[in-house]
């Protein structure tokens, strides 16, 4: 079971980027006024809801872009910035293309890529996943989305959907993630899986328990971390 | 029409990786006593028909892996190797995992990657473009393939799909290819096109006619070429 996978997956908002100080940053710089934190977490808040819609069957699938878009589109008045025009949200909508990287994620994934294949696996859209990984120097061997398999985590289609891709036994496959739940439904599928240590994901203000499950294959600080236990 | 665009999309057998002298190099070194020109050209002309069962509704959409596979099978016997079990034909037919670059490729796309987002579209499946960018070192922004459209190129849905996935508009997508009826095809669908001469793609023995035709918005010897034209 704890063999060395030869494939790895990442989910990506969170556990290769910081979407909170990354949207916390565009906000506060460019409206002051603005609660940043509060607005990064209403924005979040909105996506499994968002989400959930397609999953149930309700909603064909449309991509993260478009979910995003109609959850930001809700909260601005509640934040002071509903005289936004449509150039201006769709603007700031793209801030998801443009999240920073945590400090180790570029090296982490440098040095994983080294021995496997690594790939992203996220409900974010492919557009914004390249735009992503332009900005802030993600090395993929490939982009996955969800858009690629029309359903979203956790979805079994799209884990079974990347074991497919790559002709790989679903044990060779190991899915990293800072999110026991994405965690389980990827062991569900027969995946392995790499919980990462993300304490600031919502911000300094509102530390995440990080404590390990059981259940995973590995447990990581960060990348480098995991790097360093899978010996790449 | 001539404006620098901002999403190129290449073919990848023949435009960037040189799948004849790849296969000829592989199955000469192999199999001394087979005729392995002729070996190569065979596998590839077996490429059209099998996929046009996929185009003609005829089949639903199997990856080109499998249809590479069943050609192979078609044609082992007819150049002596028809004893080779199922393990060695599998390891064979992940040749085309492993095509070599043109000379060029590697340093053509890496310019083109500093101003552009570059992107495979390719018949070949998600799984057989990674491999092949990870062992030549194709520094794609994201793998982009029949298999994310399940349908083959001409079909326009491909063409189409790709702008898409960027949010772009068709004129800003620019179809690299050294296919004239591919470049015809994303043409029709409002795609920029770029015709890079491979006057070697069947080898040495069968140079091909690279002859210059007006409909393309750009013509290169290589892809070093199209970059400097392109101002990158």
């Amino acid at each position: 079971m704890n063999s060395v996978p030869r494939i790895l997956v990442f989910d990506i908002f969170g556990t290769v980027v910081d979407w909170h100080g990354s949207i916390v940053r565009e906000v506060s710089a460019r409206w002051p006024q603005a609660d940043a934190d509060a607005f990064a977490l209403a924005w979040r808040a909105g996506y499994q809801p968002a989400m959930e819609a397609v999953r149930s069957g309700g909603r064909g699938f449309v991509k993260l872009d478009v979910l995003h878009r109609e959850i930001l589109d809700g909260l601005l008045p509640r934040f002071g910035l509903g005289q936004l025009g449509d150039a201006e949200r769709a603007e700031l909508n793209r801030v998801w293309h443009r999240l920073a990287a945590w400090p180790d994620s570029v090296a982490g994934l440098t040095r994983l890529k080294a021995r496997c294949t690594i790939c992203s696996l996220s409900n974010g859209n492919l557009g914004l996943l390249t735009d992503m990984a332009k900005h802030a120097g993600l090395p993929w061997d490939c982009v996955l989305s969800a858009e690629v398999f029309r359903a979203y985590k956790p979805d079994p289609r799209v884990y079974r959907g990347a074991a497919e891709v790559f002709d790989a036994e679903r044990g060779e496959v190991l899915m990293v993630a800072a999110h026991h739940d994405d965690l389980a439904a990827a062991r569900a599928c027969g995946l392995q899986t790499a919980y990462v240590e993300r304490p600031m994901e919502f911000g300094a203000a509102h530390p995440k328990d990080v404590s390990p499950q059981p259940g995973n294959t590995w447990h990581a600080r960060n990348l480098l971390h995991l790097a360093e236990q899978l010996g790449c």
